[in-house]
């Protein structure tokens, strides 16, 4: 079996924004399932993780676009493991279009997790360090890898959300994906004609669960580069920082 | 060509509520895709009509369960033409496993407008009632066609939201599964844990737009039913009415 998995999409119109050009978070839903496709035929997927009480968790993502795809287009997202240590891999992403022109990258951090007792778990201990036949170092993503994001203490709060049934998956936690939606609905229809998203930047922190209230801090860092910092506030009084994010925009 | 289509399509894990079976907003989803592959496929998809200055308008949609597919299930969504009047066709679905067993059915109206005028234009006048070749009328869909939703002046205030840059669709209108998000997200995880959402039913009445706020209204008609009435206020100070659906549950 190949090293590096390819997989097929089309960009779907209510995936798409008001520009006709998918939205953010559906692509990265599809990387998600490219990362879910690719270790489950190679034998370190979720589901038989399941079976010897491990889980892949998310940690970090970044995703850089040259152009988005368009209502209706076909795409392919390829996926590869750059490298593995004890307690994370890093997985790659190239999103293409039919013809081959280049969409975009991703860079992923994954931590394996004792579904147990929640801890980092040794990579290398899964069928003895198999992870390493299938470690691909030679191939280009060229995009900058995933940051520490910077915020200082004087971000903005921007506004303060409900989390409801639709933003949950089944571990229970909301999803990866319903973040990347929340963080972008921060800026407005208007923003978006003016700029197009050329990177974002996710590090997870810690989950939050229904019922917990999520309040966005946004600071901008840069010339069209901002970080927003998401914060749980669980009913028992409990507040803490969810993920970070660094997005960087350019002019249209 | 067959005048029933047939797609495949899987469960994807984002896709899955907290229980691990699929969000109602994500199957209404495919079958929007559904009928877009069908009627593209047969000459009066919306690319098409876009050329000649006409559209597709989803007007009511009702779906009904038995089950929902879980994460990874694999499933089908069938959509024909159940029948065509000058201004309505009626569009149905059945959503089924790999195997064959029914997961549910869905029954939908669309009308066609001129995209100029907004007007409801002639079904029959694009290519000669062309249309007329694709109705299967004698394939079953054992559900209850759409009902009108009736409610009275005494519905509860639920909630109001914002409306942002992910609701909105390439039309500039919040997209038709966002509002079956949001409806959803009414109710909490321990409801869902209760009770299964058996049929959903949803009337679009009128478009949103970014910026304005949506306003829940809801209404238990029954037990185990209730309405819900979306209504919309324009930063213009206009409210009017953009949605009303009913749905009924049954206890797990």
């Amino acid at each position: 079996m190949d090293k590096i998995g390819k997989y097929e999409f089309v960009a779907e119109p209510f995936h798409c924004d008001f520009s006709g050009r998918m939205f953010l978070g559906h692509l990265g839903n599809q990387m998600l399932n490219a990362a879910d496709f690719h270790s489950t035929d190679r034998g370190f997927g979720m589901k038989y993780l399941m079976t010897i009480n491990r889980s892949w968790v998310l940690s970090r993502l970044a995703i850089e676009m040259m152009e988005m795809p368009g209502q209706h287009e076909h795409y392919t997202v390829e996926t590869w493991v750059e490298s593995a240590m004890k307690f994370f891999t890093n997985r790659n992403f190239c999103v293409a279009a039919g013809d081959g022109r280049i969409f975009g990258y991703g860079r992923s951090i994954w931590a394996m997790i004792d579904t147990e007792t929640r801890q980092p778990t040794d990579i290398y201990s899964i069928d003895n360090g198999a992870i390493d036949k299938w470690i691909v170092a030679d191939k280009p993503c060229p995009i900058e890898k995933n940051s520490r994001v910077k915020m200082s203490e004087n971000a903005d709060f921007m506004r303060c959300i409900d989390i409801n049934y639709n933003d949950i998956d089944i571990n229970g936690h909301v999803n990866s994906v319903k973040y990347i939606e929340h963080v972008l609905d921060l800026w407005d229809i208007a923003w978006y004609r003016e700029h197009r998203l050329k990177r974002f930047e996710i590090a997870y922190v810690a989950e939050a669960h229904e019922g917990d209230k999520l309040s966005f801090y946004r600071e901008q860092t840069a010339e069209n580069e901002c970080c927003v910092r998401l914060v749980k506030s669980e009913p028992t009084g409990i507040n803490a920082e969810v993920c970070r994010c660094k997005l960087v925009f350019v002019n249209h």
